[in-house]
């Protein structure tokens, strides 16, 4: 696909829903001798999220992790989250309803094959450099970055400029 | 060897048995001052494995060191494991007539100099990308993943590939 | 412009202030389950400033965040740091008139955008290796090391260097 | 050097000094909110510290850091340790002497500058793939291996095997 169809379809999204594990971190988990989990995020994606809110877009982070990590995270960043989630397609359905908006406005970000059928749904679906190989096929843009190492920073440049300037 | 055996020998496997640090973990362990200890681990092994035992593939990790870290791992991936394990060989070979299999029906992971027994006996031997470099002229198949990076995901997926569609 | 030109700026630096995240660190953040947070330094950050400080030259971490981590590290390699900083240029510039030096005495190290007014006001702006793009382009010294990695000991010793031999 | 003569030297070693932070670890530190410290090591060091001692040659970790955290890995690996130590060449004089032996049947490891008198003084001095380029310049053995990652066995398994086959 051209990348000024691209550029088109990223600047009509309103609405940018994130998979937590391989996109806001790098897909480990640190575990210790009490079996408590600890993630690496990266903190410049506090900076992007912040801009992108700033002009209106709306923001979710879904997950199928049931840890609590996720949760402290979201807070601190202050976007919303859904942790221990099932079915990621149904739960990204009620969340389009509720806000009135379309599929083709919405992005979603993920890495893995449990986020094989949103980004076969949304309009603007993405890949972190570093996912899946299954996954690559289905989105529209690969980030350059790596998850956790600034894929989410990536994303969020790349539409703010898009919306701001005109351009990438 | 040509990988057409390879794929043949891949397909008759029913036991995959995993060494844990260096193949679940990227071989590295952080320490604080209380001596306390944690190990980094992949996300994204937990789906290759879940699907491996969907299509009835027997798992198993098998590891040398004491720590109870490998526990809490294990339960979470809800796979069986045994720890604190001197004779590596002697407990396969227990658990493999436990199942009433044969040597050439079971895949063995290892990284290290102390999974060498294993890696000569069962008929699918595979050593992860980082192995130390006397594992490596051991193994019939080395992951193109890093220990704790995708190697495990990478294993699953070979394996359940081959079964399941015939190819990888 | 001309390394030559860059030297002479170097070795007139009275001042050196660091941001925190992605200078010190490696960006990245680890978050476990109660919402505690760790960073990564790098130990040889520490032989660095305190050859810096033994010939004078001063040094202060500048941060935005409220983390007290910040303080941990500033005690243990003694050094001063204001961090939960909401203006960075303003905290600067009053550092700055309490030393009685000048702009082009001070050098600035920061890796993304709320460190920009800071590097286009200073006289010897510094950018890490892995900073964001929209920062490189500020700097007059890019470090071949990231951050976290050797940046901060990579800028110690640059200065250390030209002033206590005349060469880099 | 020829290869050779590093051969010979390495023979005749009885006795393996190495420095903690940079060789044993990544030469990172790990902070949390209350100051408490973690360190990466890697796992696959104690098979190459365990053979070394089986064949008759003393280890010991000479450490200027006051932190409790190489004492709780020295006691896992089963090897003597001195921390917090301000003078390195003059505790390991004091080491030498007590084991009567001289100082060219004395390899240390070290990776930064305050190990720079310890590694002009022994019978082969080795740095670590990622040392101060200071110390690189005086090591008789620049390992392949980062410290932390698999350094350490690098060199127990390069005198090992000089010692027990003849051959690196």
């Amino acid at each position: 696909m051209k990348m000024s169809r691209i550029y088109n379809i990223a600047k009509k999204i309103k609405f940018v829903v994130f998979d937590f594990d391989g996109v806001f971190t790098d897909n480990c988990v640190f575990i210790d001798e009490n079996g408590q989990e600890l993630v690496r995020c990266y903190r410049s994606d506090g900076i992007g999220l912040s801009r992108l809110k700033e002009i209106g877009v709306d923001l979710l982070i879904l997950s199928s992790e049931p840890n609590d990590i996720l949760k402290h995270r979201a807070r601190k960043l202050k976007i919303k989250y859904i942790n221990n989630c099932r079915d990621k397609f149904k739960k990204l359905s009620a969340e389009i309803r509720k806000r009135g908006i379309l599929l083709n406005q919405v992005a979603f970000v993920g890495n893995d094959i449990n986020d094989s059928e949103c980004l076969k749904k949304v309009g603007f679906p993405i890949a972190v450099a570093d996912s899946h190989r299954d996954i690559i096929k289905l989105a529209r843009y690969r980030t350059k970055l790596k998850g956790g190492r600034g894929a989410v920073r990536e994303i969020c440049d790349f539409i703010y400029n898009l919306k701001t300037r005109g351009s990438a």
